[in-house]
């Protein structure tokens, strides 16, 4: 399979953060990867290392029109038999979906939608989808692990994510024969899009005297970096045996706050700036504050992440700083 | 509220089983019922003793048209203003669903996703959802409750049951002041338009001599009558103080079997018919065989139902022979 005997593998969102760092990596296990991706919030600057590879054909997709959607997809297949699909393309700006529910219902939930429908159409049986775990939504103090509920999710990216998760499942008892779902922690790396550490390295070039934080700081989480999470989800692809395989995906510690990242930002970007906290412990609208979450399950089946939160986010720092000062 | 001072309630799929059943119970409370129905599976019939009651209003609305459905509502809300939505409306033919997911997303998804956009839009805060033990899936031999997980439902029916609870979740986190989803058994009484009684009746009235079940008849299932849900449901609304109030409704009984059906209809029928069985313990692809349903946290709560599963099969298929009797 995914390291045995080369495969053809459709990624969806292929353009965007987790997508091109995971073409890469199937790419240099020897598959063939058509991409897709609708450019919206990818970027054509995130495939140029893909580019000259021959084993790697994009198209810029709008995949919430079904026909669009089906033509490239039945030209990819007709080239190269397409026996798996990992599906990634989603919205990623939480708060740009509590303001507008559309936003979410078309990019995660309706490309999810579509997705299995041209895949039932052409006979593609194994799914990987990146879920959550926003599906989890707030449950207190509760260890979030896969077979605790009820699931009310608090923002419609996680709502929509966990729709896509019901939709997938009733696929897998139908045409489906495999689904995997991979529950994502907070993922950091490159190419940044969005997210806490990208938004305070571009608010320090603005202001290098302070960094402003929304909320006080004593938010906590835990970080995965981008090279772990794809080697988990390969892991599993390859060792689960479920038919529906659902997987948090995770460091496993108790993650970091918002204050050790303002606080490595400022030490990596040397700009001796202060920092100045907001109050509350919530970000904005449909932020979890701090979750304790399970990855046991995961544990269990045999796999370990290379970077616990702490070392996850000075690489990422690290990574980011580098990057925007490329831009520069 | 819906005991006390009377209130303005909108009741989407209200010309449907359990829809002309709950209008008639709130308007008997002294309430104003508005009712909207696109009459797909709904039947004007069915509100035909409702229609000289001046505190009734109903309109057809196709609700996965957003402009449509905003204008009747906002038309409704301006007569007088409506508090809360009792969501009712969606697919009901689970079959029907497996073989085209888009029967599914039309009609039990897109019509919660509208319901909530345009309670936004007015200003509407409370929500009540008729969700599905079908969002659990096919957990095995586990006892059915609230807080168990992973939620893999197997059928669109389901799939999209569970993706409107999750949009009602998100909402609620954002403009919604209560959620109350209730997830409804096994729900039979009349009207009947689909399940397995009514099938039973009208295949004894095509082939009298022999009954055919598909199937082995050892599928057990738990059952309430309608009078029952309805009963639950304003139990709930009424005591429960969570702002996401998820309740499993239910007999919390064994249940009967396929069997039991089969073999009281036959007698209530008074044909003589002899029964055969097919083969495996599935009725169709996305039914679930068998599963034990807890209403701990509903009996918790102080509810009990007068009838349990045997009485309201039997009281159920009273009433079922008399509706298609009355046809003839």
């Amino acid at each position: 399979m995914l390291g045995g005997t080369p495969i053809s593998i459709l990624i969806t969102g292929v353009a965007g953060f987790i997508g091109c760092n995971l073409a890469e990596v199937l790419l240099n296990r020897g598959n063939t990867v058509f991409g897709v991706d609708n450019l919206c919030r990818g970027r054509l600057d995130n495939l140029s290392g893909l580019s000259d590879n021959p084993h790697f054909s994009f198209s810029t997709v709008e995949m919430t029109n079904l026909t669009e959607y089906q033509e490239v997809f039945a030209a990819f297949h007709a080239r190269e038999p397409i026996t798996e699909v990992w599906h990634l393309a989603a919205n990623s700006d939480i708060p740009a979906g509590v303001y507008n529910a559309n936003v979410d219902l078309q990019d995660t939930f309706m490309t999810t939608f579509n997705t299995l429908e041209v895949m039932k159409e052409l006979g593609v049986k194994v799914l990987a989808f990146a879920s959550s775990s926003a599906i989890y939504g707030d449950l207190g103090e509760q260890l979030l692990v896969e077979n605790i509920g009820p699931l009310l999710p608090i923002s419609n990216y996680g709502a929509m994510k966990l729709a896509s998760e019901a939709a997938i499942s009733a696929a897998a008892e139908n045409n489906l024969h495999r689904a995997f779902i991979f529950r994502f922690p907070n993922v950091i790396g490159i190419p940044a899009t969005h997210g806490v550490m990208l938004d305070f390295v571009r608010k320090l070039k603005k202001t290098p005297d302070n960094l402003d934080v929304l909320g006080n700081g004593t938010q906590q989480k835990g970080y995965l970096h981008a090279e772990d999470l794809i080697d988990a989800m390969l892991f599993i692809r390859e060792h689960s045996e479920e038919k529906r395989s659902v997987f948090n995906i995770g460091a496993g510690d108790e993650g970091v706050t918002v204050r050790y990242i303002a606080e490595e930002i400022v030490q990596a970007t040397s700009t001796g700036a202060s920092i100045s906290y907001g109050e509350g412990d919530k970000g904005w609208v449909g932020d979890v504050p701090r979750f304790s979450y399970s990855v046991d399950k995961l544990k269990a089946l045999g796999w370990a992440p290379r970077l616990g939160s702490q070392d996850a986010v000075r690489k990422a720092i690290r990574q980011i700083v580098a990057q925007e000062a490329a831009k520069q």
